[in-house]
């Protein structure tokens, strides 16, 4: 199999050897603009992703096409962005896959939004809604420069006046506090349809849990992840001196047909130890 | 929008209250034999999901469609799975999304070749090798239940031999001793492709890590994902008492157009503590 | 220098291959009726520590003296205990040693009594309460057990009341909800003295440092501590599959002179990420 | 009780609300010199701990006694030091108490020294080994601004010619490979006797693992602790952004009379996931 060829109007990352990294959209008769020099796209275009690209002053970069990761960690952003880490089990909790419909809040810079796309397409629906015009401008230059912008539907408007659609798959709320709409999500929700949400502090994972006895919502789940990175020294192989410490409580949840009373005790927990998958 | 309805041949799961869970497939007149009585599928085909149904001894069930990490966790299986958390770290690092070709050896009891037959479908390739007859058997069936065996090709062969493929988007080794492998991988990625693997010891991180320099690898990250649960009590927020303390250690890296000599200092890492992202 | 031989009253730790342990104190002509069988202490007296001794089965046991650690681990309990990754800590952040006056409440199963005990010795003075006489008789009988009865005085009463002491260096809370007792910990500690307590929940740590602005306390430090064991297999180095998930979040502060308003902004932390030591 | 006042020769923190920190030994008529303006020994003495000293340009400090962690985290230092969470725990591993007798090699900037020395006096011994002079004073210095330096022996010698002692209670190697130096270590212990060592990487725990068979040595674990600090908002409750990753790995054993042969298939793990200590 011959690879495919760089061509115009491909989203390209270059990188430099130290640790400079370049989102872009390559044009033809385009030119990047490095700290270490001007690379044209032309001189990119045509030939195999993996090369090494050098400047007009000779310094080199590496020219590879953005893994879903990369476009998340790379987005140009105002705001705290959504881990990878996340995103990837989000995707698989929430059960993202072509021909879902699937609504966002807050679209934020657009992280999690064009990973939805992605895993979405083709056939599913993303809809994404913002409140702050800017934010929605700044999410759609970045899905554009990645070629993900027809697959959103973005919306400006305050989902305390509810969501415009109904019946879908899954709902993602990434806003300041998701407590306040948990009829707004239900209600939009298919019977079975997922819920999930980020939230940052302990105090808002404790009012969540406190108002989704109110709603049609089951098999509840709170968890975070921790990503542990390690010097990649075959001789002295080693975590990384320091971490990042927390982005989130993930916390998910499935809409029932009606309410549903679970008949644990108050102080039980409804996944209990005992459910750990086998580790073999 | 109303709510699809549960179809004949739909992956269904099926949930008690004490916690045991049936994964299966909807069929006409078919029969479900819990520990607490029996489900008739016909019952269950033509309603919504997230209702409740009883069995024939009046004990509750809870009528879902499974999410993808439902299905990766509720997978027969007689070896280890990789668990959910590292695959949706995995498709995301991969960039596994519809149109790619992805190569995976061993297939094991299927686990994540589902879930890349998800993320790779419409459009893309799926190709599982295998040693063990009995082993693909399993995925095989695996496969079937949740609708997927056509979008996957199975290949019962050892990859000492090579993969068949070249110029393939991405290869995940799930097998003994990677290390043993890194060729092989290499010849069948196209220039830029994925490479992921998930070890569990630090010994065969430490082998895969000094044979990769002989390969035209880049980028090498090695990295470990810890997933904590919390107890779903508003009250009483905590973390469960016990966790899995380990799954394993996941090796990504890019594949280059030629062997790029990085000029970097022997002991110095090559992802360094300052590229953490920001955290703001 | 010749090894100090296994004497009488000494407290003995006996070990079976198959991972029962044996905490006891030897006593002439006593005898430890194991599960394989019966070890005369005689036997073990007189020897040196490190030694295999045999039941009249012929089943092997190591006869140790067992660490601080140990003690704490094995001892008696109808509650949780805190956990020696923990205690460890305490005793440094409390700056518990020999001389110092420390108070503690409740008392519990005495695992920690026993830690402050040790490191409070000589000169020092450790005074514990507990409201449960069944709790007090448990803890004054694994103090025996171990030889340090004598070095703690217990107090069966409810802090509610106060404590009887005031000028003291340390305060140490390990009840239900340490957050109403903040005052009388705050009355009892001398100027500059430390304040700790461990509680399961991220809904008491709210309310501690919810209340903690009333009293002259300041330096808070929330923390928790995880360990991680790993498989002693050098070819095979890796994690335990399993670890404890959560022990408790530790608090920790000092008591200053008088209320010193910190000129912090609310959102600001304390102890903010910059202070972080360095790990060069 | 009336509070013990601040006296000359005591070792003082003061803390700057922009979190300065200066570690000092009050002497009449002395002064320290801070980045905000003079503080006058004479104004601290005869004061309680736990005051606010105003520099010459009324910068406020807070004046306290440090704690064990803070003289560790404190110490003046140009290698990494081993963590206060770290050291409370070695403490109690090797039953670090009043009385006993502990070898260290190498001695660094003094940090555990210190530790050792807090918690093995009275009546113990701490004999420190260093082999770089400058390593030595250093230690010197910062055990003498502490009050320590007369309950430390210091010796001025390469640990592969032996130590001098033997019949110790514990023996704690932080030297850059101390798989050399297991027959050395283990010759100098007692019979039962306590082993402990850091190490940062998993090749160090590896080869350790690969020898201590050679030796005398049982009950080994490894292990890590991993510290997460939260901020201290009560509205706000929230991990810190940022954690040390990494600061080591720790393994303790302890020494047999003789070499026993543990009866165990050699990929069985010695310390099994069944013998995690109830949680309840």
């Amino acid at each position: 199999m011959t690879d495919r060829l760089v061509q115009p109007n491909d989203t390209a990352l270059l990188l430099s050897r130290d640790h400079k990294r370049y989102l872009i959209r390559l044009l033809a008769d385009g030119e990047l603009h490095t700290h270490r020099g001007i690379i044209k796209h032309n001189d990119c275009i045509g030939g195999v992703w993996g090369r090494e690209m050098k400047t007009h002053l000779g310094y080199p970069f590496l020219l590879l096409d953005p893994s879903t990761a990369d476009l998340i960690q790379d987005i140009k952003r105002t705001t705290q962005i959504i881990f990878p880490k996340d995103v990837g089990y989000i995707l698989l909790k929430l059960s993202i896959q072509p021909g879902v419909t699937v609504l966002e809040a807050g679209t934020g810079s657009g992280g999690l939004t064009l990973a939805l796309a992605r895993a979405a397409m083709p056939g599913g629906r993303v809809i994404s809604y913002e409140v702050r015009p800017d934010m929605q401008n700044l999410a759609r230059k970045n899905l554009d420069r990645v070629g993900l912008l027809d697959q959103v539907e973005f919306k400006l408007k305050d989902i305390a006046e509810g969501f415009d659609e109904d019946g879908v798959d899954a709902v993602f709320l990434d806003v300041p506090e998701p407590s306040n709409y948990l009829g707004v999500a239900s209600r939009a929700l298919r019977s079975g349809g997922y819920f999930g949400t980020l939230v940052p502090t302990t105090n808002q994972i404790q009012r969540l849990l406190d108002r989704m006895a109110e709603y049609p919502f089951g098999l509840i789940e709170v968890e975070e992840l921790m990503l542990r990175g390690y010097k990649t020294v075959a001789q002295r192989l080693r975590p990384l001196d320091r971490m990042i410490g927390h982005t989130g409580y993930l916390l998910f949840a499935r809409k029932f047909e009606r309410a549903i009373i679970e008949d644990v005790p108050p102080e039980a927990p409804i996944a209990s130890d005992d459910d750990l998958p086998d580790v073999g």
